[in-house]
């Protein structure tokens, strides 16, 4: 915690700042007065704290906040690795990366039983649907609801998967605690507090994907929210940020696959990868997958269909099972050779 | 609407996709053979196609949106203005700008009957104040909730001002739209197409800001979703986008004033800014609120507070009553120089 | 200048910082014990440290540079505006803004005495022409070279209006500097630290644009290092920042015209607008003018033919002179409106 | 080649736009006319055209280029992948990644050859080594010139490695010439023609780094001036790009490695990977080296010192010939994997 003075500050300026600090913020004050400039530093909570407001007061140049914006997420205060265990299958630390497979929208019970059987055989450890889809256009299809679930649930049940699925809306929550074993927070949702914290309150394992323009701090202060309502199965899920640069943009997204390791050194919990948002082209998964075990993610999250042409919704990032089987194997080659060299 | 087939296409690869076109999504084509490249042009509603699937066929280059993915709100549909009238106060077209000014949240009765007061005096036209506040961090002030909203239509009857609301979560749709006479969709929610139709569904104006990481093109898409539940009284504003570049970020955010003579290009509803969020600085609100009305912004949105230092909330971005008065009075002035140039 | 230490930092961590600092880079060290983390303050020059080093010590939470960057051209430092002044044409503090204008390119020498006169009447200050011409297809016009900035000078003189061009290359510094009177980097070239300080040392006044993806930070760092070269004499230039979002973008880049402002508050240096480029459309250059003297900027600099569309290069962001006149004569009156209120 | 007129336009608006498309370029026109939209194919060559210019004229809506920006290095005209063979060392293709290695300053010959043998100890390929460092503060170590040069490439031949150095300057082409394998264009240079094109003409391999703001788009076009040269060994680098969203940056860059598929589906050129100035943070590079190679990059280049904390510059990016060591072994298994794969 530090407010940085202005060359010029005078004597009452820097005792203005003292004053409010001590006073109003009831925190202490450490005066380094440097060569240049002085330097306070604040002891106490930050969190009290408007920096902001202090960064008006004549004198200052700047006021910093030196703690992170995020605490309970935090790996320098909670050292140890979250390991997440839903219904046998375990995700975080140095255990196997999970595979989440299926369709990006439940269409029919025959269909979400159909790619259950297949994601399972090829390997995947939970299955994912979407009974409430989230679509660009108003024309397209908006997902089957409550029946959508309890497919999804069904078919999780029958081939031995824990389920995930999206909650778009507060007024969905329970419903969907009711049915999946994950709650998701889609990448738009990001920043909707109170969908959120009314998915935390679940006291299930809810999954938190990344908004394509936030940074991995506003990423984490954000998930903090989430455990601050006493949930600590929390997953994040890095799946592209917006492509930088003029001109025609050849992907979805950028899959920003540095995020992995620089969230694991941040925080303790369990970060996954999703290549099939995270890039839009059905052709780019299979590499990006590989790479995104390589850079050490804890699992992938993979849209996959039977027939992604016919697929009613994202059929271009869809992958067939076959193509599932071929990725679970190479990565978990690859995450053995992670685990010989760490 | 076009489809570029690559430079070493087959006769088979074109025929393939001029069938996909015709039979699976009903439009024509028109062949047009390049000296390199050979470029289908299709003919039909173009909402039919699934672009990205055409891209994955053998020997597609690329396959192109021709038309916007907005219609609704293009003014090269409707090329009209359009004027939104709320209790005698107009916003749009050649109309002056309008002045929303108000504190970031209401605090008590008091505050705001004092703000709404001082910001009448000021010469603004509508009184804004939230209820339910989005904040960064969780052990902040959230919002009086209904009370408060009760509160900011007691002030804004009381002083002849329409009052304008956030609604940030679907549940207080109905609540926000029983006080408010618009319904304020925050740049958090600009991707939230449910709380978008349910919000325009209430028949109020509704006011959506851009998103912080939304292209204009995403902004007036999403847009048109309020306009698509036949609501066609929607106010746009711009808010500032996410600041570029690295190091140390010397605003909140960039306020894209670009997008102002842009959007008035693209679509007829009216484009107001925020100057207040847009910058998070209180001393770049008088020259960015001169220069949005330059660029011929329809209205502003200022956060003010008769003590921006003691506010719950947002005090950095709040200016005092008088500074208001200052860019009214100045803002009036370029105003009326855009009139005379037009 | 502050270290922040881990939570879990041991003394034996804070000591081998503390030893670091002083020993290897001579700074003091003062320590505030916070609540959770300790930060310890450095006293002496900071630029003898190597942060990212700190940083990476045992123990160390994060390490910050808490001075600017920039030290020789901020404002904290050397409060007065600079006024440069160039053959009787004064730039920045309270002078009235100046407009610069011109061909893109210099195509032949009736096309640059024709476009300077034209310009001159409309009420241009200087005359801007480029002769070597940065393109992005290699099949376009590269401008005349020396013979251009011959009949550039030329036209200067007998037009009475100092000229600005454009130095691409170190090996034609010496060329551009023996005609031109102010030596232009453009955007692509700001990080070119060679050409900035080559540039500097002709002592002449050196206009510097921003790179597009350059945050103000970084852009007045590297403008730090002409005014390390002796010659306080150069004058900044916001020329648009890569557009954000995913999909199509309606501008070529997004003018970012909250730099005016934040630029004025950081820096003692003139600085102006280049809307031409900025946008990429020659309809917004009105609306985007006016904003830009609203925002208080120091001038313009504008693209100027008599015949856009047949423009050798560039032609789509050139407008006539009639529009420049136009565009002059309401500024002045919005100059007017910013005096008055100052 | 695609003209898109507005739902408005007059029959005389597409006259207009055929007859100058037909008169003044040169090429032919196809007209297909959609349900609300008419679109015009433009059949010869697009470079011929001045898009913007099109745009601009009434009732047009849009002007695409349909045909990409690209051409001399794109893969759908020449499928076949490039290898270049640089004294024995071959690149691209399915040929075994390289691993270039040295230190990011030559400091004095004792040095560099130190590293030399140590990085091909590690089984580096390539050594680099800077002569000419590009810093961002004035008082640091600025590179040893010419003499830099020639220890690097005394160095390079004594242990059998070619080598890579960066011209940042067109006065330096010839020299880095002389001495290097490789001429290395930074990423700040990416946009600059004159020294690309320098390079180019040297008649040596040249690697272009990608420039931290541009899309892939951008940067192949660029690239594309080094071929029009005649010079096709070109080596295209990922190093980064500007990290997205508000708040402190947890890395230097962003390193882009959807890129590295991306750009193999684009072009035929090989394409590596710079994970040390593209995350800035020594701790990253192994996971990050990992990925790379996993997402199907043909090399690597590593900054390697014996003691990256007393190295003159970037010191916190580098690392030590063991770490390298680690890095090259397990890097050659994932590519065995990623063979055994495709």
């Amino acid at each position: 915690m530090a407010v940085v003075m202005k060359p010029d500050a005078t004597e009452e300026d820097i005792k203005r700042v003292i004053k409010l600090i001590e006073e109003t913020y009831g925190l202490r004050v450490d005066v380094s007065r440097g060569e240049f400039q002085t330097l306070l530093g604040l002891i106490g909570d930050e969190d009290k704290v408007d920096f902001d407001r202090l960064a008006l007061l004549p004198g200052v140049d700047k006021a910093y906040r030196i703690t992170s914006p995020y605490r309970l997420v935090a790996r320098s205060f909670f050292p140890e690795d979250r390991v997440i265990e839903i219904k046998g299958v375990k995700i975080g630390g140095k255990n196997k990366p999970i595979f989440i497979a299926g369709p990006c929208a439940v269409e029919s019970k025959e269909q979400i039983f159909r790619v259950a059987k297949e994601v399972k055989e090829a390997g995947a450890d939970m299955l994912r649907g979407g009974a409430f889809k989230p679509r660009t256009s108003i024309h397209t299809f908006q997902g089957l609801g409550e029946e959508g679930l309890e497919f999804l649930a069904q078919a999780g049940e029958e081939f031995g998967m824990p389920t995930v699925s999206e909650v778009r809306s507060e007024r969905h929550v329970e419903m969907v605690a009711k049915y999946a074993d994950i709650l998701q927070i889609g990448a738009r949702n990001m920043y909707n507090q109170d969908l959120i914290e009314a998915a935390a309150k679940q006291k299930k394992p809810v999954l938190i994907k990344r908004n394509f323009g936030a940074s991995i701090e506003e990423y984490l202060s954000f998930s903090e929210r989430a455990v601050a309502q006493g949930n600590k199965d929390v997953i994040l899920c890095e799946r592209g940020i917006v492509p930088i640069g003029r001109g025609r943009q050849l992907t979805r997204y950028s899959l920003d696959l540095s995020a992995v390791p620089t969230i694991k050194k941040e925080t303790y919990l369990p970060i996954i990868v999703d290549p099939s948002h995270g890039t839009g082209r059905r052709d780019l998964i299979y590499p990006m997958s590989k790479a995104a075990i390589a850079a050490g993610a804890h699992g992938l999250m993979i849209e996959v269909h039977y027939n992604p042409n016919e697929a009613l919704s994202d059929g271009p990032q869809m992958i067939v099972p076959s193509e599932l089987k071929k990725i679970i194997d190479v990565c978990m080659k690859i995450y053995e050779l992670n685990m010989v060299e760490s």
